[in-house]
């Protein structure tokens, strides 16, 4: 009984050091689990806001990049995740006339999955405010709001940027 | 000998139609060839130039990814390639305070081999303009007399984003 104690105690200690060295996963946003390996995902487009002064990179997991490389995205299709990293426009010290990220603003994700989020217009909606991934928890409605302008495009501003295969 | 023939002749004409279904494969830039599978790579920067009015992502391979996101980038390592992918710089139209890609102009590359390129810096510099992906032949001293001023900074401009772990 011992032994085991401390085999346990061993395999705890040694997932608790993996968890530390590899970052510890943050809360969950609106009940949504934060996204594995999203830092990785291929890019669908690129954002420059004037209003609030930010960079942003959209990206997407494999699902979300194939349906926007085939503009199949009338709707996007169940599985797609698309991810929206912001950073604040700063200057380039190495070029006057170009701008670059700053400080890393947060990176916000919807979840396509039409049977799951009925009451959300069929996506999932979650924010990771900063770099120490703090979940936003007020709710869907903002995100919401600020996306029915594009409703007819199953309500992603996002135009998939074109590339050449 | 006839049915070697054949076979010889339909092996030819499969990989043909692989080819021509795959998006043929554009000529060398500068002696370089194009790299593969670019489309997917992880982003390492964004920028944003009012000169030329575009709109820009840099992507990386896994060795220059790895590379920028610990910080290990002066030198860049060898066997790292560096894509800056870019588009003219187009207002988005359902946000009249936001501009995303329009028009792509044209991917272009940074290859690091500090033995092969001892004569451009360590780098082998490469560009393919516009969606048929036209080779740029005018050799590399016109992409390194740009890139000189970045020269502490193993000649790339990007200084890479921040992202959460």
């Amino acid at each position: 009984m011992k032994a085991l104690t401390g085999i346990l105690l061993l395999l705890f200690l040694s997932m608790a050091a993996y968890g530390f060295a590899a970052g510890t996963q943050p809360g969950r946003s609106n009940g949504i689990a934060y996204p594995e390996g999203w830092q990785h995902w291929a890019v669908i487009g690129v954002s420059h806001r004037t209003d609030n002064k930010t960079l942003r990179v959209i990206v997407g997991n494999t699902t979300a990049v194939t349906a926007a490389r085939s503009g199949k995205i009338t709707p996007w299709p169940d599985g797609s995740i698309i991810g929206k990293v912001v950073w604040k426009d700063t200057q380039l010290q190495d070029w006057d006339e170009a701008t670059t990220p700053g400080k890393f603003v947060h990176a916000e994700f919807m979840f396509k999955d039409s049977a799951k989020y009925t009451k959300s217009h069929g996506w999932g909606w979650a924010r990771w405010i900063g770099l120490d991934k703090k979940p936003f928890v007020k709710g869907m409605n903002g995100c919401i709001s600020c996306h029915m302008p594009v409703e007819n495009q199953d309500l992603v501003f996002t135009h998939p940027a074109a590339f050449p295969r």
